[in-house]
């Protein structure tokens, strides 16, 4: 007689929680398929980890089930079954915690196992009561305690950088009690939304974009203007009671014998010196404006300066605007220069991969992040947990057949925009925007309009590199020379690692390594294989230094893994980290 | 054989349904109980109004048959039984929009039937989709649209006052596309309640108070202070892009031949005049503060204010202090003050009725708005439904008995307040608080701590009439003298008639009649009875002449049927008024 799904699972759960408790990592490892993928979010680990086969999962029980003593596997749903593959819900407890994970199960064994942290014992999130009812003398009323908070002279953690990042995870600090504060170099939160380009938007839905807590509400619109996330983000700050520094800089960070830092930042003119056990960069995947050093910049008669400075269109009506690039700000910036009659040129110095926004949300978030997917049941953070379980090794095979799809429906969009001599291309191997976005962060633009105009000539397209500039034109290593009033320098960012280096130096950063990416040796992202997002949310190679961000979606999710971790630090919980990572790049 | 309850309810909606389509009010009427009552917001009446028994269904469905033209009524979930009752939810349609309900069926046919007008067809709320995608020359930003917005001269709404019932209501106008305007003379939404005395806090909690469209996050406290609440509002008001003005007082309205107000306001030190269709009030239950006129106040050395004016304790650690008034507010300030150690008395003038918070959860809340009530499935929606759908004739009936509960629960602290000397009351006929603030909306302290201090003597108690002030005392109509170096009279808040006096003349104000109450002929409700809230959220004699507000739950569910009857007036949909109340009183 066969086992239904849910005995069947239920079977494995029990045998893997008899194998940990059992200290059999051997036992364990022989309930995983040959070739499988235990990803785990700080239940286990102390660390973000993916071990894979049989051999990854007996070195993490070896490891880790002494200290982890996990138990009380239960299904949390009943699983479902489909293509030979059972996909289950469960949650399960540390000697510490709660946690919850997705097993898919084969006949050979465990595929995917994803177990994450989710909450620590005696530290649980609750709904506080507010006002304390009942008399009593000299009461602190919420007011004149959140002044004292936000004043905090020795903060637990400081979070250099307040956008959605920073303030997604000073909301999870403060709902567990970890003293902190977010330090932006701008005054609002949002204002550093506010202060890009006027046509910025998200090219995300909203169903992906929600932050913790407090999701957007139903009336939010599907792609919000920037000016209106940096109002979000601005009360999402102020209710969240996030403890936000503007108009502050960090200027400096020094670790001492003690085991605090020493960070050094100008608080609106003023410095003041912060003691923090850790310190956490949040400071964007795209951190510091790459502005390309180009002879003759000094003789240009017109106005230059990065996407990251542009103002916006209306200055440049009557304008000859050159922008240097072909990812996502280049066409943004080129396409609200149109919008007001400029004679825009674009540059493109390497291929760009672009993908139709409405297809992006059709065949690649649809399943997890629309009304469709509510509508089926998949809640945001159900969304979350698939996602999560996704193992990084094999995401492309499964981002490839998407990609194919979207090609084969806007043929006629690609099509048009490769007779238009514009370099396209899929991602090294075929698996698009995503990956791009994961290996190395760059290289694509989700289109919300503008690729029609260079595909139709509206915006003109040239190629090459720049190699100089006169006092009205822009020079290309193919000879062209392109009449220019304005040129937009629209090359990107360098990863979190230049701005981190900038405060605890060159020497630290180099020991923390590169930040991003995961080792898939693409273009940009030089292997070992790390099978993680390199530095992200978890402990590095320097104590007490973290990096958080990304994008809405990961801001959401990875804060709370990040909160724990420092959570439990600041309450003397141990932590032992497994597999820390290796460095094995310093840029 | 008998027919289950789903039968029942589905061949008794069939009924109705047939009746109406045949214009049969007679046989719509046999459909009910002898004593029933049938309720309608909007969707039959384009007005609040209830109907009682057979003959009230007969008119109701005479007058309003045709224009309704009322369809489709269908299920939408399985009904409950419960001691001979049917509870049943149910969806219809009319001529102009959708629409749901809730009807209680017993053998003798309905009890109560509460029917709503949800949407309007063709101005369904959906999410916009935010930034249009594609190319368009000279597009306008969100930024840009929203400055146009709020500046926009020529509003179709003004709403005067911008507490959480005018900005609630914003917000369903703006999201229906009424063009609006909320007007408030403090500078931020929130104002309203950071500008109260600091120990200030919701007394009602969190499940009970969510706003339209955006509740209040998990980790918001049950009892939110009033800085947090004043956060909250600014922060809604702004996502929610209402059209604030701050720092802006309406000065006078006055309306014209062509059905236009010509509403003059000064903001921020500048005259301007808009010429809007209609004109709401949303100036808060208790509007203006009741100062009482007393002989000596001249010649009273010391400082007094009303307690809407007082800024909380601090200043007066070492001072005697007389609060005027035996209500929520005189509480409240009585408690904060001797939390700083401030000499106390409390002046009683009258009666007043107390229930501890914790209680009036437990007892009165609990079932509707409570994490309890969720768990159980009954959520915001629902309780709102279910509360509507209670009729005000016999809602007393229902409290009778909760009171009697939290008497008998709370006994020992109800001995030791009377043993005091503190003159309690349960309403003129045991019903309790929400009846009181239903029918006067005064005479009540949700008790949060300071009644203890009453009934142990801490806070002093004196009773009688203020018949003077000398230069250091109170003189009570006992001839009792109370040294005094502070007085704070607690002495309310007249309704919104008389602000609205101020603003469109005492003869329209006559004209419209007294705001709040339901003619319960008790005390400060007189007769005769008009079976809903005077003049709130419905049409008044005034043609374009609105009240709305009230507490935060009344607040987030009365706004809708508000707002759309703003809107299908804008949009030209006939909306004859059934029912139109009369006025009885002018005060």
């Amino acid at each position: 007689m066969s086992l239904t799904a849910s005995e069947k699972i239920t079977s494995w759960l029990t045998d893997f929680e008899a194998a940990l408790a059992a200290r059999d990592a051997e036992r364990a490892a022989q309930l995983f398929a040959p070739t499988s993928f235990w990803r785990d979010l700080v239940a286990f680990s102390w660390n973000i980890t993916t071990v894979e086969n049989r051999d990854g999962v007996r070195d993490l029980v070896t490891a880790t089930a002494d200290t982890t003593n996990a138990s009380n596997f239960r299904l949390s749903e009943e699983p479902e079954e489909a293509d030979g593959v059972i996909t289950a819900y469960f949650t399960f407890e540390t000697a510490i915690g709660r946690g919850s994970g997705l097993l898919r199960l084969t006949d050979e064994g465990a595929f995917t196992l994803l177990t994450t942290l989710d909450e620590l014992k005696g530290h649980e999130e609750t709904r506080p009561k507010g006002v304390e009812h009942g008399a009593r003398r000299d009461r602190v009323t919420w007011k004149e305690r959140r002044t004292a908070e936000i004043e905090n002279p020795d903060p637990y953690v400081v979070v250099i950088g307040g956008g959605q990042g920073g303030i997604a995870l000073g909301a999870r600090l403060r709902q567990l009690g970890v003293d902190h504060v977010v330090v932006d170099k701008h005054e609002r939160p949002g204002d550093q939304w506010r202060s890009r380009y006027k046509s910025l938007c998200l090219h995300d839905p909203i169903w992906y974009d929600h932050l913790p807590y407090l999701p957007f509400p139903k009336n939010w619109p599907v792609f919000a203007p920037k000016d209106k996330i940096g109002d979000w983000l601005e009360m999402y700050s102020t209710v969240m009671e996030v403890n936000f520094w503007g108009s502050t800089t960090a200027k400096s960070a020094v670790r001492d014998e003690s085991g605090r830092w020493a960070v050094t930042v100008d608080r609106a003119g003023e410095e003041v010196v912060l003691h923090p056990a850790h310190l956490v960069f949040a400071l964007g995947v795209s951190g510091k404006p790459n502005v390309p050093v180009i002879p003759g910049q000094d003789v240009f008669a017109g106005e230059q300066h990065h996407s990251s400075q542009h103002p916006g269109p209306d200055a440049y009506r009557d304008s000859k605007v050159v922008v240097i690039g072909s990812n996502n700000s280049a066409f943004d910036i080129c396409g609200a220069l149109w919008e007001v009659g400029a004679d825009v040129t674009m540059v493109q110095r390497s291929s760009t991969h672009i993908v139709r926004s409405d297809s992006l949300m059709e065949f690649a978030l649809g399943d997890l992040y629309s009304e469709r997917a509510l509508a089926a049941g998949v809640t945001t953070h159900k969304a979350d947990t698939i996602f999560a379980s996704l193992p990084y090794r094999i995401l492309h095979t499964f981002q490839i057949p998407t990609y194919e799809a979207i090609a084969e429906h806007d043929k006629e969009f690609y099509d048009r925009l490769e007779k238009s001599g514009f370099r396209h291309d899929w991602g090294d191997d075929g698996s698009g925007l995503f990956l791009k976005y994961l290996r190395r962060g760059s290289g694509y633009y989700i289109d919300v309009g503008a690729a029609d105009l260079v595909a139709n000539g509206e915006v003109k397209l040239a190629h090459g590199q720049v190699v100089s500039l006169s006092a009205h034109a822009v020079t290309l290593d193919t000879g062209q020379e392109l009449p220019a009033d304005v040129v937009v320098y629209a090359t990107g960012y360098s990863s979190m690692n230049g701005l981190a280096a900038d405060i605890v130096g060159q020497e630290m950063a180099d020991r923390v390594g590169k930040v991003w990416g995961l080792g898939s040796e693409t273009t940009k992202d030089p292997g070992p294989w790390e099978g993680e997002e390199r530095n992200m949310w978890k402990p590095t190679q320097q104590e007490g230094l973290w990096f958080h961000g990304g994008n809405l979606h990961q801001s959401r999710y990875y804060s709370l893994y990040l909160a724990l971790q420092l959570k439990a630090r600041q309450e003397g919980i141990p932590t032992p980290v497994y597999a820390l990572q290796e460095v094995h790049h310093t840029y």
